[in-house]
């Protein structure tokens, strides 16, 4: 790497999040200057970056102009020009992860392709271009369908669980998977840097708001028999290996009534599955991100306290200058902690922050996730 | 507090070095705007802080200009105009810790009196104002003479072991304390809130370096018997509360070659020997200021692995650009951590940075320690 990290490499960060709030605070300690481009003028990013360009991330003339004045290029989120990417890449400017495999994990369909090639386990599905072909499966039903593109945070995902529903199938590129119940979804976060070396979180589990598809709540480690945690690692950290992938990866996985293992999807990017990972881990995800873009060893991924996170969603019903009612009351409570992001217009179901939570005891760690969540509420003001 | 600590509170802190570098990385989860007041155009904070000013901290106009724009002021180092901050706390500014206090810590003398007059155990002394009045107290050689004020770092402090040694007696207003030889130098880092609550750390332990009065290495917890323990945190408990203290505080004591403890001094905001904190602790020194002088409820300090500390200081010799020489190769060490403060130039001694260790197993945390500080030479590019 050249400058070396600590003579403030620029590296620019497409995305300026809550994500890469929290990168920039992992990147303090590495002296890196951050550079962000992000669409929004209020990014959370913004008061802390080294640099901040507003600007479309799917539009190539901003990602190429953005890219000219960094050393080293990542993401913190998916949903970017990987073709901008590509060209920085080919002008000789380092990008980690790889704009390939970016483009791949984009593209639902590609990811799923990448799974059947390589002999991963993941439901059974077909490609479909547009509602019509979609019919013609009504056979298999309950399916779920995915769009290929620009599904995020559950956009682009639905469930057809009778002929009814065929009216409402998406009419655009996408796939068809076989509905598979399961008992639990779980998620493995994983860093890799250039020389192969990798680290394996302990598995994740996480529960889902019934309709809003968001992470409601999230506990670590899963209560998962020893031998599917380690199966799931196992294969965190091949998919990592067979992508030959740079940074840190959160693979997704649902296990099944039966037992079994199947990835859901690939997120090549700190994911919201590992925040918990700054207070109860010896390295965060995005320490480790950072540290393996820039060719260093990542640090010891093990866990030293069990944790659950809460999302702070913005209460349904509440529109403009947030307010976190019951938010002191809640850090009176031993083992909370507090992550805002900085947002201040609150909206129904927009995520507003988090609240991680750590104590030794599993049971007590569960009792306080659902006294923090309903103590805070994420009101307007 | 009125706005409330997650509106992006304006909180102005005194200081834009390393500590205040790390209270922002904290402030970060807590959406407080951190204002920074700092004489020197590259201060570690710039880059974070929501505003930067550059100027004199002991210019009374230049705080009060400063202090306006502020809901909440702070310091990072306590070369602060305290009259200042006296001025803005009349005016209905919240200043804490209180400024009044802030007073009483520059001056190593009223802290002797303080610890007298409340029975703290602390070295035997008496008042001095001029190098003549020193040689009064030839008899008690040796002793170590204070300057009152403007002590740093070492800085101020001699010890006055013979006769000869009264030629370079300081000539201005101090102290002289009589010579304890001590076994060991502790610190206990304690935050109190306004209502107060109040938690204290592990103590810890520091080496200093022979000749420069810079600590070393720091170990946590310290290796001394849990009764000396318990004591320590007992008097670091009771000198907040009979300050009616709301911060964090470190206690820096002697443990005598007879078992005893004496306090050496005080320091009204977090301290280099709470570094560790931050990745040894469940709640770090910075958070649990910014806590305490919110009126939250400080959380838990309990240490979760054992630490050290190694300071990286600049290499005798070397002036310019810094370059750390072997950091990449300590990264490959199992729990190594660097925190670099983004200072660009080395000078000897400075500080630049420092590297925290964890290990469960004592020993190998103090052979690892010796490794990295062997490993990591801040020297000049």
């Amino acid at each position: 790497m050249n400058p070396p990290f600590y003579h403030g490499l620029r590296v620019g960060m497409l995305g300026g999040g809550q994500l890469g709030r929290m990168l920039i605070q992992a990147a303090v300690d590495y002296n890196l200057h951050i550079r962000v481009l992000d669409p929004a003028a209020d990014a959370p990013c913004r008061p802390y970056a080294h640099a901040f360009v507003q600007g479309d991330l799917m539009d190539y003339d901003t990602v190429m102009r953005f890219g000219q004045d960094c050393d080293l290029l990542t993401i913190e989120i998916e949903h970017v020009h990987a073709g901008a990417l590509a060209a920085l890449q080919a002008a000789g400017k380092i990008v980690r992860p790889d704009p390939s495999i970016i483009r791949l994990i984009q593209d639902k369909r590609e990811q799923k392709l990448f799974f059947r090639q390589y002999g991963f386990p993941s439901a059974p599905f077909r490609l479909t271009e547009t509602a019509e072909d979609v019919e013609a499966f009504a056979e298999a039903l309950p399916l779920v369908q995915k769009l290929a593109r620009a599904g995020y945070d559950g956009r682009g995902v639905q469930i057809l669980r009778s002929r009814a529903d065929l009216s409402r199938a998406f009419d655009a590129p996408g796939l068809l998977e076989d509905y598979v119940p399961f008992a639990k979804e779980l998620a493995v976060i994983a860093s890799r840097n250039p020389q192969g070396e990798t680290v394996v979180y302990p598995v994740v589990e996480m529960q889902f708001h019934p309709e809003h598809n968001l992470v409601e709540y999230l506990f670590a480690p899963a209560d998962i028999p020893p031998h599917t945690a380690h199966e799931a690692q196992q294969l965190a950290r091949r998919v990592l290996h067979d992508l030959n992938y740079t940074g840190t990866m959160a693979v997704e996985l649902f296990l099944t009534e039966e037992g079994g293992l199947l990835i859901n999807e690939l997120a090549p990017r700190p994911h919201n599955s590992g925040h918990h990972t700054i207070r109860a881990c010896y390295t965060s995800q995005y320490e480790n991100h950072l540290r393996t873009i820039l060719g260093l060893a990542p640090g010891d991924p093990a866990q030293h306290t069990p944790a659950a996170m809460v999302n702070l969603l913005g209460a349904p019903g509440h529109s403009g200058p947030a307010r976190y009612a019951g938010i002191e009351e809640a850090l009176r409570m031993p083992g909370v902690y507090p992550h805002l992001y900085g947002k201040s217009e609150t909206r129904p179901f927009r995520k507003m922050g988090h609240v991680t939570l750590i104590d030794p005891d599993p049971a007590r760690l569960h009792a306080k996730a659902a006294q923090v969540k309903a103590l805070i509420q994420v009101i307007s003001a």
